[in-house]
């Protein structure tokens, strides 16, 4: 039951596409994510997700179309639906994501940056 | 799939301790709040909650002591304990709570404070 600065988590590594976990609710976890570049094309059957921009400018791609989300933005990606969060310009955009523990990172899609654990910090 | 400001959507009600809802993730609630002055002792019994603070700095009061959560933290209250969020100085604090959709707002006390429907904006 202590203050969690976001920021200073978000301080705590480097690495691109490589959720951290900065606390649990219920069945649900936070994560931290920095972005740059593209990840990949994937969707949760079961889960819907949400994604906070922290700071720069995320561009979440759909098979239609195309959200910009900004800083102080949120959007949630409902079950189903297929997604690809990009950045432009090599900018590195931190996220905050709000998803059920069970939420597997690139869906049923294996790929290069796909992680199974996320670290606690 | 749209993104969600924050800020603006602050802007869309004035009331304190009346949370509003932006936005569902699943079986939780994304909920907007204006804090000032205190609210009301009480606990969720089968649910978490985190509280992200937007603006201004929030002062959690637990039975046995005091967690301040300024802007940009973030404080997960354990299901069962006993809570009480206040602001210092008439402050009007900014919150984004993450919660179950089945938590009801002031757990098993009921208080004029209390809100059983939390408008949709």
């Amino acid at each position: 039951m202590k203050a969690i600065n976001i920021k200073e988590k978000f301080s705590k590594f480097n690495k691109n596409w490589h959720p951290h976990q900065i606390a649990v609710v219920d069945d649900m976890q936070v994560i931290l994510a920095k972005l740059k570049g593209e990840f990949v094309w994937h969707s949760h059957e079961h889960e819907d997700e949400l994604f906070q921009v922290i700071k720069g400018t995320l561009h979440m791609h759909f098979r239609n179309r195309v959200e910009v989300v900004k800083e102080g933005e949120v959007i949630v990606v409902p079950k189903g639906i297929e997604h690809n969060p990009k950045t432009i310009d090599n900018e590195e955009v931190h996220v905050l994501l709000f998803e059920k523990i069970s939420t597997a990172h690139t869906g049923n899609v294996q790929h290069e940056k796909t992680q199974t654990e996320y670290p606690k910090i």
